[in-house]
């Protein structure tokens, strides 16, 4: 589910801290915390072996090798590549769920423009709606695992109702000429809208004019998710960062060992806890957890984008403007605002 | 209330400086001070407990800490992190903030398109009016804090005239079935406005479809805010910073202290205030501060959006246009630019 | 006045570094030179204070402080601050000027769309662009200073021939309601548009949808520079970053003398001028000079926005456009392209 | 081909990581692995000459060559131009592919607006379809490498079937007057419409209006990625940038070799591998990879976009959705959300 | 001319960048040189005469002043503002330069609503083409120095055929009132589309609006393009920047030569020529020369967009998609995809 926050937020005063410190769900401490415990795993199997198993003369070595690392660690570009990922993933991200469409513009649409009482206009209507959400479940279905998961086979989209069997038969027989047949459920909503106009349920050129670029619209906003998923960022680019940061904190298992021999040193301490490097994995870690959220927002995270509730919503949400709700105004009485 | 500092910065004279740091609503000091102060309450209690109330092998051990995580304190990313953040919150806070819908263009259209100057006329145009206002209101008691705290229940948006209390059961009826119903006022204002265009009250079939459109635009505008609020970025991403941000200065009250016996090092002094700390202090918590701000411009800071006033200007300015000042146009004469 | 420097950079040859630093109006120096100077003179005053009316114990004293500040320069974040604000302000200032709008769109839509010779005609026309103007004008007192100078009442505006007497009655008439009351010549326009129509002036629905919507998007342009001004970047943001740059720079005073104790050092010597902190301090200074001339590009710098010299080009455009060259085409003949 | 792993990345759980890791095709590995190589084999040969090859005395300048440019490293300002071409070079690549046009929009379009079922309806919608997938592969066949070699000449375009010998003979009789004739079929495209129109075909003109509209539409998103071709990143820009990468790793051969005379130095060891300096190569050329690769997405390497396959899918659903498919929708019941 | 090297970059290979090095036109090789070589010049001027000219007090404070120099070199911010300068610049270039109207969608739209084969609609059809191109001419003359140069006045556009005669003596008499008249010719274009439309050349209303309203767009994108050049980055902006990098090398000058009493020093040599700074030299100015040419893509910079052929393409384009090729389409026959 997407992790909300938006009302902890309302006012930036000093307990906004705590209160988002305090989520669990999609935070920083969840994604950071195994990761951590991984390592650490590593860190205290490399501390004993360093200590009390390790010869004088392997001792030595490994202090070599962990003062040379340590000293050499400026040499990747961590933070500098991290920053400019995150930056480019989020717009990413922001651009592509922004067209994220919702059924009112549709609906409201074929409400006001189709807007007659007669059971053939609001069969027609709620065709129309229907379709069009159906159109959104298929590209769905491709691109985010949870819709996918809720619809394994299209068998599951007839049982939940989005599509008759016979339309499925219809769908399936497309089907053998290309795979990506999405387009299949707004050719019949334009075709009935088409019927409807020719029938004069949809008046005016104009109006059917407007039904037809309505749907347009939802597909078109369709299509910008399926170009996100068609042409994801090139993969060397992810690799390189996350390589790069795993990397780093392998090193670090032995780099930022405290030695016994440095203890003289006035910058060093005897510690059984790296607590510094701690932190920086923390921080480090968690930003680029960010960046793994944010690669596919129709993913399965915690703060990936409720792709099944927006289906729920639209179909509902789609009848109710078109059927239940439809055609129906108060009436006109003055208002307090008269003078 | 929205700080407006516009007309301050008019021209970039020095004087420009002093002017923008002296105020106070939704400024930095505002925002720091309290911070700074529980942050130097902690920095005094460790000052006194290190110099007064510790043992010898305490202080040799505190002083072994602080040099420890003083000489580590670059681990933590800080102001890149911090940079990257807040221009990513600045951009989507512009973005949503851009498509922030005023009344005019709904106001103006109806205005022109539907000029009738009946009675009838006259009432579908101000009933239009207010149900794209009532929309409004119903969006932004979800999505801001404010509107939600001037309107708590449905109640009182009925007794402040946005809506009669037989639109409300109208409402609430179709509330039952799904709770987001911020269309229904846009389903009447349709509706009216397909009743007067089958009354020829709007002529046009291009006319109608244009106060369709307006209409649309409007709600398109509100359903962008909409997803504003639902899509927030990723929780972990400010909680990695903000966590990051205060750890860091947390490190400080230890690391950042003067230490007794590091006073014959050339750089170092002993001072009674932690000068230089208390102005990175106050810089990067107060930039941080920006990113809490912006994270929910519609929240009740002082530098948020004042939304409220938004609605009575819609309200007034659109009935305004559509009633007082309708239909009315100066006599045409020759102007002075004639030749 | 907007300092226009695009021909000089034509070809990016060597020297065109030359020609931009001679130019002085709108210059890095011109906006530095005296921050430099009153810098300076401090500068001077601690330098001679230190030399020579210190007591020998106040000099160390002075010389500890010096060497502690310097040594703790770098906790101010300085460029990095500037660096991502001077890019935030940048973009917001690109966004909104590129909607400025002239009036070529308007007036070439009415003068082919309300083609007739008549008297009346005319007149409708000029009264179009007129109001069209006039509503800049209202818009541009309220944000831009320079504008609010030249016409300081509304009987300015009248003066200079925009606004005839009996129109600013109306318009105050309405004033008395709210105060933002921008669209009220936009309304008038709109009317004018549909007395034409009504009179078959403006021949064709489409025709009429066009003149609206070409007056539409001129004042939609106008109402993103009226959200630019009414939602100014949150001043704490500014704020820290101009503070940050004034007190890096007011400790440079102290951290950045040269030390009487230090010459044995071997990168310190001793010279009458600071000469590197005074590079530091004009690029920086320069730099942070580029945002705040950003920061209002309606405000009264060298380097903003001419907005009286639109307005006179969009009325005398316009009525040259809508009337002196009106309806005239050259006579169809071969060209020279014609085999 | 387009390599996509976005399932692999549906949620960002700590395998996610080795999953993007195993991957081969487009990845970091294959595009450094060569590069590291030749990299290798010059530091080895530098470092048997210095160690068994050199004399004394050369070894002795040799070593303050290392020293000298080693210390001198960080004049060359790598990460931080490297950062920002990278965010630069992608924002570029992502609007320009966000634009490639499906025809999609197209075919539902004219589907819908020539709904005839006659033998002309029928050829006119399939030759138009087949006109724009034409004027696709003609721009294609000028900026993209891979469709340039699937069909080297015109007569291939005609052997595949998007265009007949006729056509072609029109196209090359067109050629003679200027090289790019792109619009050709766009031109018959829009002729065949008009005729449709003329011969009611297409029935209002708000009809064809929109089918003229669709394949603008697409002819415009054509144009774009033509100026993406056309308008490259001034060369000495991805010049600058890689040359400085290259010259930095050129000069790590001598600044990074492990030297004999140094051995005493703290940080310093003797391995045989420079293991750091290796990390620093993968991870800094890597991140240059991406930018290389991301300069043309229309070319040939593992992550360029796939535009033959692209224009099969245009082919072929763009005639299924107008013939195969058309003028077909499912009979009018009621639903399962009917109540 | 616009330097063109896509189709090396079509594979991201090793080879892609010794191909992009060869290029010599447009490249840093040919902006860097000549900057380079004076900076040389200097710099050995100064070798020659701290080595052999100065006396051995001079070379001691010729030291101390150099070494005091290096130390402070990182007090300038180059790297940093000028990472963002070239991003901000960039990102305008980039959104001006997409902008650029080709003749295309006039051309296009022309053809396909005013169809008839008579001569006047012929002349019609290619007199409102020539008047779109001249109204491009009319614009760049004025903000293009090479189409500046081309068409030194006038009168030069009158001998290429753009505008006859009689047409200029029109657009010179309007001269007289406003300075800016590149509207006329398209005031010429409406006007000529009104009048088809009257005798109905083209018949319907939505037709003639489409005509309106390409011409519209291709002129709103030469406004843009307008405003990109009458709205330049504030002057201060790029002043600061390019004085910055030019101070930073006048002082390496001194900062970076060998100094003979330092030779001691480990990290120290007596080199003849300055590679590291003469690398960070090329890499630096390399970086800035690309700022440079960005700055006005209209220029005469090798890599600036060649804005005179531009003209030549529209209009033989323009010509031939509204004559030459004008109202044919092949015959409809059956494809080979039809079943």
């Amino acid at each position: 589910m997407t992790v909300s926050y938006q009302l902890d937020v309302s006012s930036g005063n000093p307990l906004l801290f705590l209160r988002l410190l305090g989520r669990w769900r999609g935070s920083i401490w969840k994604s950071v915390v195994g990761d951590l415990f991984v390592w650490l795993l590593f860190y205290y199997a490399i501390y004993f072996a360093y200590r009390y198993a390790f010869s004088k003369q392997l001792q030595t070595v490994f202090e070599e090798i962990s003062i040379h690392t340590d000293d050499r660690m400026k040499y990747l570009p961590l933070t500098f590549m991290l920053g400019f990922f995150v930056t480019t993933v989020f717009e990413r991200w922001r651009s592509a769920l922004n067209v994220m469409p919702f059924i009112e513009s549709v609906a409201l649409s074929v409400a006001v423009l189709l807007p007659g009482k007669g059971r053939e206009d609001r069969l027609t209507r709620r065709a129309i709606i229907r379709y069009v959400v159906l159109h959104q479940i298929l590209v769905f279905r491709d691109i985010s695992m949870r819709v996918r998961r809720r619809f394994p086979t299209l068998k599951y989209v007839v049982d939940a109702g989005f599509m008759r069997q016979e339309e499925l038969d219809v769908l399936e027989s497309v089907n053998q000429e290309s795979s990506q047949t999405y387009w299949v459920p707004i050719n019949w909503a334009n075709s009935l809208a088409l019927v409807a106009h020719q029938q004069k349920l949809i008046d005016q050129p104009t109006a059917f004019n407007n039904v037809i670029f309505a749907i347009k619209e939802f597909r078109v906003a369709m299509e910008t998710l399926i170009k996100f998923d068609a042409i994801p960022i090139p993969i060397a680019y992810p690799q390189v960062v996350f390589l790069a940061v795993r990397v780093y904190f392998a090193i670090c298992l032995v780099s930022r060992q405290f030695l016994i021999s440095d203890m003289k040193s006035k910058t060093q301490m005897d510690w059984p806890v790296p607590i510094m490097t701690v932190l920086e994995f923390i921080f480090v870690i968690g930003w680029m957890k960010v960046a793994e959220v944010l690669l596919n927002p129709l993913g399965e995270d915690d703060d990936d984008f409720e792709v099944n509730s927006i289906i729920d919503n639209n179909i509902s949400r789609g009848m109710a403007i078109v059927d239940t709700t439809h055609g129906y105004h108060p009436d006109l009485v003055d208002d307090v605002f008269s003078d």
